[in-house]
């Protein structure tokens, strides 16, 4: 399907933004939009968290539907598929609010059947709904050097390269759905190289080495990971502080598996990956940082710290 | 135990060097101490390998036993752990041969308690044995720039510093056996991190994702690696020549599971990259480099290229 006729506007500075979802990656990705110049409407479920965008300038909405009606371009970051669905679909809902030739940019790690679905319904209604879910952390999002994966319209796309700018580097992965997909590949390859990294730790120590040395010996060969470059000294320091959640990465892998299950793709490392993860959770560790993956391995072999 | 009373002598260049092994791998770094000045005897199975290196001033030798009666150090680098067994404790083997005070080192990625048992066999004769595995490659031993991962007692180790500068960088990991426990549990990193690329890269081309955007779009990012830094465009050009032999990396994972039946310790993922490799070598690709590991994704899911 084409772009829709009336998104054709290229975004300047009187751009009006609208953002949803102010947790840590949104807040920091917001204040850069607001740095920018941009006019900027917020909304927040748990409207203290959206605060501090406000004491810069941002201006407090109270829904979803009433951000959509102040602004032009929508940016939304939230947790579950299902929290995308409400503030997109549900009763007070972004395309609810938009305008005709508004565009909605989701930002959530979620379904790629969902964002074909938000991209046919915003179609309807005349507007453009584009995925783009981010790598990076909330480092990342705080530099402003976040890798934006883009599905959607290419047009809407280019259109959105001022505000994209601001976050970080985007890239344009194909049609309703691809950034979607691309991020769940990404999370699909850091999953076992999480498996790597936390087995090659625990076999170094088993097998009586100072893993310390064992991490320098081999960090700059075939075994160097980005990682490893991250992790590995947190693990060391058993600090399990959340780069990234455990419950989110779980989210993910779980979505990453049910669309293997609708593409009839079997990928058993995959699956081996997001069952190590579920057993952090049924221990009380979804608020740890995924290099808590480590605990589950000492966990099976009964290695105490 | 204590380092053998005789093994006393600093390596200056007057050391005599036996090399056995003249594999890819045994031909470039024997070349290195041959350039280093060093006098150098060789063996080899296959004789005619080790022409290159006579040329080049090595006195060729009919077996182990022969080159260490005219050595002071002998290494080894051959194929699986029952060569390096023969050429160590064979009837015509090294320890037979060698002097009081001569210095064993074997290169050859193998078992840590076989490294163990030679280097007690050695200092029974009032020699050492040191086992010094390697990572990097044919590149890194062209290069003189391997990883060599050092167990044994840690006088010799630092005796040996002038003959490891010609071939790489040396870490001492600690006693008999630790040189290869160190280079296993790199072998187990490297193994899930495998894993992680290839099911990456098949569940972006199973999305309808063009492959080659989607490795730029993460290969800065957290799921980057030297495994995709070194094999993902190898894998898009379906170049699936060795750097590393697939036959080798079943037998270095072979050796790591057996190591972890004897600690008792339980590492899925490694146990899962292993059956994949084993699945290859049923598949008469043994003779491939290790990111071959895409096929078995590939055949898992009546993917065709």
């Amino acid at each position: 399907m084409a772009q829709s006729e009336a998104v054709k506007e290229i975004v300047s500075d009187q751009t009006r933004v609208g953002w949803i979802g102010t947790g840590v990656m949104g807040q920091a990705m917001c204040g850069h939009i607001l740095a920018a110049g941009f006019q900027v409407s917020v909304y927040n479920r748990t409207a203290s968290k959206a605060q501090d965008l406000c004491s810069k300038g941002a201006t407090m909405a109270d829904s979803p539907l009433s951000v959509a009606q102040q602004s032009d371009v929508v940016f939304t970051i939230v947790g579950y598929p299902s929290d995308v669905r409400e503030v997109m679909l549900g009763e007070k809902g972004i395309l609810k609010g938009l305008r005709p030739g508004g565009i909605v940019v989701d930002m959530t790690t979620s379904q790629p059947s969902l964002a074909r679905e938000l991209s046919l319904a915003a179609k309807e209604r005349s507007c453009e709904s584009i995925d783009a879910p981010v790598s990076g952390g909330d480092k990342g999002a705080k530099s402003g050097t976040l890798a934006i994966m883009v599905g959607g319209e290419k047009n809407t796309f280019e259109l959105l390269a001022p505000l994209f700018k601001c976050m970080g580097n985007a890239t344009y992965m194909g049609p309703a759905g691809s950034g979607q997909s691309c991020k769940l590949a990404n999370q699909v390859t850091i999953a076992s190289t999480m498996i790597g990294l936390v087995e090659g730790m625990i076999y170094a120590q088993k097998a009586g080495l100072n893993v310390d040395t064992f991490l320098q010996a081999i960090s700059g060969g075939a075994a160097g990971s980005k990682s490893l470059e991250l992790y590995s000294g947190r693990i060391r320091n058993r600090d399990f502080d959340p780069g990234f959640y455990v419950n989110h990465f779980v989210k993910d892998l779980g979505i990453a598996l049910e669309e293997c299950r609708n593409m009839d793709l079997a990928l058993p490392g995959l699956a081996l990956a997001q069952q190590l993860y579920v057993s952090l959770k049924a221990h009380g560790e979804g608020a740890l940082g995924t290099q808590a993956l480590i605990l589950a391995l000492e966990r099976l072999n009964n290695i105490k710290q």
